[in-house]
């Protein structure tokens, strides 16, 4: 054994898991390894037959799981020369809300002889999408009701959560319900099947399935008026026993450490979310900075010491994110997604050409002719509304719009005007936390977008008017996963006693920051007074073009 | 001599003069000609000089007027085998307002010794936009002294018009407007040269010098306000006889038979313009039927029994189009180049790949696509205002808009919703036409769209409601010009004693006829009150983005 000591973290995404292996006194990261999921994400026939799916579903197959964990983590053993001894803990992450139904002994049931054929018994993913009809009439009787747990979650609950998903399948394959002994989520499946313990966390319990710390879940009488059959479902099908972040699971399983290459008994904490787990790794464990995660979409995380209402967020949960902490959570629907559509759909082919000849691809030439502007330049302002407006408007059917457009427009003034949208969207949710008592004075990023994009970052900074740093790690998911475990280890170990400690040791900031330029920041603040005004015109009530013109189209498709 | 009499016309446009050689009986199109500008559209540096132009100049050389004439008539003769003896009348039209300053003589100063270095000595043709200060100062103190003829024009005088031009000169250099005998528009200059005649027709002194059959100009009291300088411009640089349309201005000189190979003492009928001679080219001759001249921009003509004012219309004027009907004319700033703007910038390689592939261009790959659509079905709107709104909101600051774009949105829908907005674009148009009591049961459609894009003619169809009919012949402008000639000729010459007649005997439609789908028109009633909502939210003040994004733009760049 070693001086030194290591976490290991493990990352479950959508398409893969991604693991780090890490020095716990030094946060230096190890090793690195990825592995894809062979059934990736199921959203056409179920794997090896013809079953289709329907519309809207998403799932996943368990097994790959499991195989993340057998080959990440002994290749990174390898990578590192680490010493298997001098491997304290092992973390997890996952997606949320991405469910499965399981038997007595914590086996999917969709790895079951009789269910492999039935799509309800297997993992539905976050982006299953195919209970909106459940979600919609959860959200109309809880409305109806009055039930005062749906401000913490901005007024709406989403489709993508653990009820409707769960709702989706008594209704359309009650059988599996009845078979299932109880639901669980992904993120503590993985615990249970790493320590042999069912560990719920209050993570996915808070933000995906209607927990309160002090209150509990909704009461039977509320599920009752969702469907008769559902009134107990938290007792037969859930649990009452939520674990906060930070505490210790159990031991890695006999079984789990021949698989892997660990020693039995290595700390393994409870379970937590992609999203959430970065916060830490981001160095933020107190009140006061806002983490940005940005990729597609972005999940915009800060702490605050006192339960606040904040019109639009997506949640706000005791110990969700940092123990002691109330965690909120708020989202943009469309980011990276936006950029992507852009290029795929509206660059025109001299573009391609000259970012072949400079050796770029397209993002970083639309990206260096747009960083030449300054800001009101191109004299557009766009709704980065392409998917829908999640924080703090709360509603799928907004749709995008750009006004300002003439015949001079270029293709890297329209690039331009979308990022800049995209961060009026920050600023408006960063205004709904300050506005309701939740301090943001300063914003940390993470995710992919802030490796690719300076001007993206440059142009957050100077709308925002905050400072914006950068995670040190490229993997933060991971390596929060990767903290944690070092707590669950615990001081006497060699690992933290807490995750603040664990912050203080493991997590770093990368050297760049992203200063407001005061000149910028003013003329925004012009472009934001028009980008609310528009925001408050097409998104509360005052012209519904946007949904009247999405009604038509499904009239319109539907009559074909 | 032979059995068959010819007319010839001549049309001279932005890049170049077209002409056709037309059998006035039949209407047959016997041999046509295009001769392109040796100088072009002159917008950087005067001819054979480094002498670089201000900013928003667009100039043209006379000489390459005359040499259209020069080498197009001798060509047609030649390729249709006529008998110049045969030839009973050359008719012209012209851009407009298109104005140059001339001597005592009809030579235009830049012609002259001395003067082929000044940029206000060459013509300024109808997109010379460096007037704008002067046309915005005159549409002040129109308003401020309540001009009763202000009406007549939408309520205002556009900067491509006779007198923003003239004072523009003043202003900037006085010695040119001192040296000008008088200032004459290309559609009057031209029939000087072929006649030696100045006979000043009715449609450009109505439509762009604030002429009336009854009041004449405005007083030089309204002059003197803008200017004392200017009291007397109407007496001392213009001419108050004005001529109307349908009339013979003179026959060809003997020198400009020598260079035609023409005989001497060909009719010659008063001067025109391009889109208001294409008229009844269209077959139009009475009111209730709307002339569309499609290109880059679309001319709407329609006529009337009375002087009606109708909001944005770019003017009504007796005679002005035919005689004895008051001419109405509304416009759109941006169609064609819509299109081309669309193409050029937002549209993907592999799209233009496909085209190739198919052998179309990319505009047919894009109507062949978006032709699969049923209204409604790509869910967007927009306003066609990337170059302003000339008709009926007559403001230049406007910009374009597009909303309900999702990730889900292809260039297709894009582009289908831009043909969308300028048909929604005339349905306006339309309707004040309708509103104010001047009818429009139908639409003839002449000009290079109509040619190229059916998806586009049939959602012209839909949108509005109407029948839309084609013109035969391909060069509406050229072929009227020949009509006018016939009817100059007279019928003893064997042409046409009016133009009714010569419309009647020359022109065509074609045979298709684009009928509004009922069930479309319902879908389009639809979508036009969403446009209606929004043209009016975003052009009648309710909320100025557009202006101020505009501003704040100038602002930015002027701060460089």
């Amino acid at each position: 054994m070693g001086e030194h000591k290591y976490a290991i973290g493990v990352d479950f995404g959508t398409e893969s898991g991604r693991a780090v292996l890490v020095d716990v006194a030094t946060g230096e990261e190890v090793a690195t390894a990825v592995h894809l999921y062979a059934d990736g994400v199921i959203d056409e026939a179920l794997p090896g037959t013809d079953i289709q799916l329907p519309p809207d579903f998403a799932l996943q197959n368990p097994a790959d799981y499991i195989e993340v964990l057998r080959v990440t983590i002994p290749a990174m053993l390898k990578e590192g020369k680490v010493d298997p001894g001098d491997v304290i803990g092992v973390g997890t992450d996952f997606t949320a809300c991405t469910m499965m139904p399981i038997d007595g002994r914590g086996t999917p049931l969709c790895m079951k002889p009789g269910w492999r054929d039935n799509p309800y018994a297997w993992v539905k993913i976050w982006k299953h999408h195919a209970a909106q009809p459940e979600a919609n009439r959860l959200n109309e009787i809880a409305e109806e009701r009055g039930e005062e747990w749906l401000s913490r979650y901005g007024g709406k609950i989403s489709s993508e959560w653990l009820f409707p998903k769960i709702w989706e399948t008594l209704n359309k394959a009650p059988e599996v319900y009845e078979a299932a002994d109880r639901y669980i989520e992904g993120a503590d499946w993985i615990v249970l099947q790493l320590t042999g313990q069912e560990r719920r966390n209050s993570c996915t319990a808070g933000y995906k399935a209607i927990w309160h710390k002090q209150e509990g879940y909704p009461g039977d009488d509320f599920f009752a008026a969702l469907d008769p059959r559902l009134r107990n479902v938290v007792d037969k099908k859930l649990s009452r026993d939520i674990y906060p972040l930070g505490q210790r699971a159990g031991g890695l399983t006999q079984e789990m450490a021949e698989m892997t290459g660990l020693r039995p008994g290595t700390a393994v904490p409870i379970g937590n979310v992609d999203a959430h787990v970065s916060v830490p790794a981001a160095t933020v464990v107190e009140p006061g900075r806002l983490v940005a995660i940005m990729g597609t979409s972005i999940c915009h995380m800060v702490l605050g010491t006192e339960e606040k209402v904040v019109e639009g967020m997506c949640g706000v949960v005791e110990d969700g994110i940092i123990p002691g902490y109330f965690g909120f959570e708020a989202g943009q629907s469309c980011v990276g997604d936006h950029f992507a559509w852009f290029v795929d759909n509206c660059v025109p082919a001299e573009y391609h050409e000259e970012a072949k000849a400079q050796r770029l691809d397209v993002h970083q030439l639309l990206e260096q002719k747009a960083a030449q502007q300054k800001p009101g330049e191109h004299g557009l302002v766009a709704l980065d509304w392409w998917n829908g407006n999640r924080s703090i408007l709360v509603d799928v059917d907004l749709t995008g719009l750009l006004v300002g457009a003439t015949l001079a427009s270029k293709p890297e003034d329209i690039y331009r005007a979308l990022i800049e949208a995209t961060a009026y969207g920050t600023r408006v949710i960063i205004e709904a936390f300050e506005k309701n008592g939740v301090a943001v004075n300063e914003i940390v990023a993470c995710g992919g977008l802030p490796e690719r994009n300076k001007l993206l970052m440059q142009i957050y900074a100077d709308v925002t008017g905050r400072e914006i740093r950068v995670a040190a790690t490229a993997q933060a998911g991971a390596f929060g996963s990767a903290m944690f475990a070092a707590v669950a280890a615990g001081k006497e170990a060699g690992g933290h006693d807490s995750i603040l400690e664990a912050a203080k040791q493991m997590a770093r900031l990368k050297d760049v920051v992203y200063r407001p330029n005061p000149a910028h920041n003013a003329v925004y603040d012009q472009l934001y007074t028009e980008y609310l005004k528009l925001h408050d015109y097409f998104g509360r009530g005052q012209n519904d073009v946007m949904k009247r013109l999405k009604a038509l189209r499904q009239q319109v498709l539907a009559g074909d």
